[in-house]
């Protein structure tokens, strides 16, 4: 993926300003929204039984991230995943913190069945998704990104998904390509929902990709991509993480063709 | 209205903190709370069955949003309204994303024949509730202010509630009176919550208005005129949306009748 | 409690990241997981039944609020309460809002038999947790931290627990000491979740405490003395509301030991 793929995703948000439904934890709501927003993409935060299925099937994008999975969400979630499948709605699954906490692991491991678009996650949720870990400690990895991979391939063979493991170098992975974004700022991991939010960043871009012609690694790639120049630029413009959090929604709104060129991707 | 009689109810609104119950949904909570403690009302969420019915009698004024309608909320609404409509409470109602979301546009259908004070959505809720038209896309309207003011009108006619349209101009509708708001700025359109919390501040004013001698349609363009005018301060001293966040609290806090006067109403 | 102790917890919170387990109300979930983020601690907020158990058990601390108790959180903070009991995690009880409103006062009296380590409150909630008053009128104290200490006292006496009372002055009270701590900003009132957020920082700091070798009284004490300066700072850098929530998480992050030396404890 070039400069010029990320740059096309990005200005196909802001021109067709895709609809994503989000399915997320109590935590990273407003901010998600306020991301999603910030990039020229239309959320909403659709995660009640009757409506979540309906809604994921007329979305642009889905996001489902499993951070505080109460029964009614547990339930809109698998309605959405199946009616996101039938629509062709392209979706991502977040498994925020499994391995040990039993109600979102069984959750996790039901919806990845319903082969996501791509999947979303550190490491340690990578690897316990994949059935090979016990998952990090807390919303936070144990392991590296590298130490990943295998794992993610592993997902990407068997449900299809492009999947993303986050980290101080990201890395995307499909069943036959692997990508890494680096830059960034770790001032991202001092603000709750950096990496949530990212999740429903992707569903953006897999929408806006589509209508590009762009495939689905590509539009994972841009995403990363726009998602870390953002946060290098946030960085420069802040001395923490409160003032770190607006300065980053004035990035992500802002973000610009040359900015894009500051981030190396490998 | 005149900018004389803005002044009147913020001033109320800062001498006397209304309590201020709030049924809303999960993405603008916070928000919510802190812009109404920047004006100087008193927020409480108090949205399960049990303790909103009470809480709806208790309070100065009550907000009823269907935003997350989850099966606790949907009984809690129902029984604020209820108690609101019992003790009354002044109390406001908004319709968020009805029309093709099943469980929110029963439940909003449900509310309206309670008689809230006030309504506030955009057009094609407004149109929804009105059961004129299907809703929106997601939360944003298909459908211009203009073209709901006959659909605001039938609320008002049938349920004897003053009907706030928003939009790039707002327009406040009673069964015999219509004034509209300009002004503003489209940068609340790029913060989630900008519309909800606005319900919040609506239910603020009308119990600051009742205080003051005030009619519940003049607290409604009072209220808006005050937040037109906090948004316009905030665009001025921000660079984007992530930064406009802050500032708009700063300025709902710090708003002068001099801003006031910089408002036109028509 | 001098203020190298202070700083002392304050290092072992940044150098050992504790885990801290949050069941809190839907208002507050974000604000308290960045104020924990910006800290150094590692928050996760774990609200469900069949995960809220194992997860206190594990944790370095645990956080219980009862501000949003919807039936899902009342099991879950039981099972919580109990499990951090049995493994010894420290946990704090923030009984918001308690005496008029039936579920969550019940549920507080149940949660305070189960012998927090600490319980932080405004002064009208610690006189109703005491069973000694009526509770204030919606979240805020309608008494003085002052008219508080004997219901503290009552307490600390019955159920072991640290007691601390916020107000302009905080007072910390134990089964024989009492402290103060004053200076912080009442900027901190106009931001909703100021309260909810220390007493997720309690947790921390019991945690942390604990590790380096301070009591439960003096943690809490080294608490609030580094979120009043916190305060204090952010107050100097902000014009409202607004702007004084970054400043405040910006201050937690970079808080010297030359910045607690700024606060007076008495």
């Amino acid at each position: 993926m070039s400069h010029a793929t990320a740059r096309t995703v990005l200005d196909q948000v802001r021109a067709a300003a895709p609809l994503v439904g989000c399915i997320t934890n109590s935590v990273v709501t407003n901010f998600t929204a306020n991301v999603l927003l910030a990039l020229g993409a239309a959320p909403a935060m659709v995660d009640i039984i009757g409506e979540a299925g309906p809604f994921a099937a007329a979305a642009d994008g889905q996001l489902i991230n499993v951070g505080t999975p109460g029964p009614e969400q547990r339930g809109a979630s698998m309605d959405a995943a199946v009616a996101a499948g039938r629509a062709g709605t392209p979706w991502v699954l977040d498994p925020v913190a499994i391995g040990r906490l039993i109600q979102r692991t069984a959750l996790a491991h039901q919806l990845v069945k319903r082969r996501p678009t791509a999947v979303r996650g550190n490491a340690s949720e990578i690897i316990a998704l994949a059935g090979l870990g016990p998952g990090g400690r807390g919303v936070e990895s144990s392991d590296e990104v590298e130490s990943a991979l295998g794992a993610a391939r592993s997902i990407a063979e068997r449900f299809g998904s492009v999947v993303a493991v986050s980290g101080p170098t990201d890395a995307i992975v499909s069943a036959d390509r692997v990508a890494r974004v680096g830059g960034g700022s770790a001032m991202l991991t001092l603000v709750t929902g950096g990496g949530c939010a990212l999740g429903a960043v992707i569903a953006a871009f897999l929408a806006a990709g589509r209508a590009a012609g762009v495939d689905a690694f590509d539009s994972v790639v841009a995403c990363h991509a726009v998602y870390s120049a953002a946060a290098e630029i946030a960085a420069e413009n802040s001395s923490g993480p409160g003032s770190f959090q607006p300065a980053f929604l004035d990035a992500l709104h802002g973000l610009s063709g040359a900015d894009l060129d500051r981030i190396a991707l490998s």
